[in-house]
């Protein structure tokens, strides 16, 4: 029942934390900051635990190096809570105010969402990540983190909520789920009316699992199986250095390109200097059949290749006819993440903007912008790939809802 | 296997009705709404079916009465979709634009949602509402009434379908689901990936049960047990008239007032009169023991009834100590629909506005003003008392979401 008590422990802080003073909550950060500098030590002898444990069990090294931290991952943690005290607090923002006929005047406030579950793998800095945003937006936080994690979840989340509670911040406010049963997260997504809502992070699976089984509302983040279409006027030079930075630069995320589309007018004479450059920075090209007619050396892609998220140093490249092939491409196998065309021409950035149903959609510029950062949002706890409440990058607004205010001099409805 | 097979071609209408011109929409609803008025004999003998059959399984008359056409009621639905036709088009628009230092254009942009479900009971006329609402503001909808309206369902449906293709609308952009049996609406609820968004319209069972069985993302409807709370500094005369208005203009809506919590400074003078004039207007009203200490006929009232949405002439009523009190029992029974303090006192008015959780919080106002017309949206496809996407009335523009249009010139990330 650990789940069930955490919960109503965070909807009775929730209610509390909602109008709580900025200052109040900008302290807790800087406490929280602070915190898990002094127990550095404490921390590192956690993770050291969890790391033996992974490395005991054979799990593979990719997963052990997020899972491991050190000083400088600690600081890095440290250094996002005080970012995010500097970041205006949307809580309490009127966004716009009408009056009506009747003299009503109403206003549209930013309010806390309230609870909000985090269910996430084995990256123990999400653990301070999503506790420092929940807590500066006025939610209270569930984290459900990877068992793989969970010596070091709780080293980090109990120094976190005794800093944050000696700043001033109720109690249950930051709460941890210690228990790694699959049956305790499953009734955790059972608790309408005391979570308000559910943000997976990590992998597909994960992903898939919590919309299956969640009542609670779900933000469903992060797969990305993002496109650039070379268009027939694209400045060749331009296309080359957006796709090499799009897929290179930091190829296991996902906002990095996983198929670049190009029209068949530039083909011939684009394709070779691209496979070269790509080739030479570590990229293994798998083409269509065009492409390899031009560029013989890249290897035959397949229809699952299309469909796929490397998060790798591969990239699928197709030839089409035109930014109608690559729309219906887009349409058919995009993942609603990112998409960008590289044109000159006026009409086809316009048809490409409105056309595609991706979170960000980009004129001549690397898909890799889709980023609370590189937004200007200061920070972000995922990247939304559904349609509803919020899109792309999620920082402290996406985290908080409305509420409609009205005032009234007596009026009555007639 | 009807639902899918509607929802894919749902899906393709989607894609195209993104990019529609508003002239084409409003056509096309200028169109809707004659052909109701054209095609009304037809209707209207589909709805005598259902009547007839009603009857015969002796369905209750207020349900029957809800499942009746008539000239008026047809002609309401046809007014509604040239008043939907007069509404500005959401989708396009541009609601911010900022410049990021490396010179990237970040945009937000309404577009719509995409394929939005109705699943709802016996009102015919929600089947106009909501295909009139969703093809307003660029969705495909597929709509699931009760079996008990099938046959005025199937009629209404394949006019307006037929009018809206007939104005330039792609097929498949109005579609019922005519197999009413309950696999084929479980089915639907879990075409993640084919539909965006399901909005359930009815009572609390069938609510409840889309939570618990969509994996597609819900918008929660409707419930209000909505609270008055009478402060010390009232002025008496607009208290009573408010909750008056609250309770008996129309008493089976959601936005009715279910209980008034009365400060104990004031109930000795306020109650008696309040209660008066309630019976006097048939009103049952069911009483604390400090209320029936004041007045002794009315009904004690239990627990059960601070919990319950009479939708009927039913009033609790509670006296309180203090504002803090009256919040507690706001927090601990509201559905988080609509609540309103009736003061004079500066400070309290702030704090209630602050602290109450629900989709609109009133000061000195009735809270039957929680409506899409009221609010000035013009119309409304219902009432969200949950925290994520929409709040409260949801108009056109809630039945849109955001992408991100990024207008770039080679930027790479660094």
């Amino acid at each position: 029942m650990e789940v069930e008590v955490k919960a109503a422990r965070a909807k009775a802080a929730a209610r509390k934390m909602a109008i709580l003073d900025e200052d109040v909550k900008n302290l807790a950060l800087s406490y929280m900051s602070d915190a898990l500098i002094k127990e550095m030590p404490k921390i590192l002898e956690a993770n050291k635990k969890d790391v033996l444990e992974a490395e005991k069990k054979n799990i593979k090294a990719s997963l052990i190096d997020r899972l491991r931290l050190d000083e400088k991952r600690i600081e890095a943690m440290a250094k996002g809570l005080r970012e995010i005290s500097a970041l205006p607090d949307p809580v309490g923002n009127i966004e716009e105010m009408w009056k009506r006929p009747n003299g009503l005047q109403i206003g549209k406030m930013r309010v806390p969402i309230g609870v909000i579950g985090i269910i996430y793998e084995s990256r123990p800095n999400v653990t301070a990540d999503a506790a420092g945003l929940c807590l500066k937006s006025g939610n209270a936080v569930i984290l459900r983190g990877g068992s793989d994690a969970i010596n070091s979840n709780i080293a980090i989340s109990s120094v976190l909520a005794k800093a944050a509670y000696e700043a001033g911040i109720p109690e249950g406010a930051i709460q941890l789920i210690e228990n790694t049963d699959r049956e305790e997260v499953n009734r955790m997504m059972k608790l309408n009316g005391l979570i308000d809502l559910i943000i997976p992070r990590g992998g597909a699976t994960l992903i898939k699992s919590v919309i299956e089984n969640s009542t609670v509302p779900v933000i469903e983040t992060g797969v990305g199986n993002c496109h650039i279409f070379v268009d027939e006027t694209a400045k060749l030079d331009m296309a080359k250095d957006i796709i090499v930075n799009a897929k290179v630069q930091r190829p296991g995320v996902c906002n990095a390109v996983e198929t670049v589309l190009i029209h068949k007018a530039i083909a011939k004479g684009f394709l070779p200097t691209l496979v070269e450059t790509l080739t030479s920075l570590g990229v293994e090209v798998r083409g269509c059949k065009t492409t390899k007619q031009i560029c013989p050396a890249v290897k035959e892609a397949t229809e699952e290749d299309w469909a796929t998220e490397y998060l790798d140093l591969i990239l699928a490249v197709k030839v089409v006819e035109d930014i109608n092939e690559a729309l219906d491409h887009i349409e058919k196998y995009s993942t609603g993440h990112s998409e960008s065309i590289i044109t000159e021409d006026y009409e086809n950035a316009m048809t490409f903007l409105k056309a595609v149903d991706s979170a960000a959609v980009y004129v001549n510029a690397s898909t890799r912008f889709t980023d609370g950062g590189e937004f200007g949002f200061g920070a972000e706890i995922g990247i939304s790939t559904q349609k509803i409440h919020a899109r792309g990058p999620m920082g402290l607004k996406e985290l908080t809802t409305y509420k409609y205010v009205i005032l009234g001099s007596g009026q009555i409805r007639k």
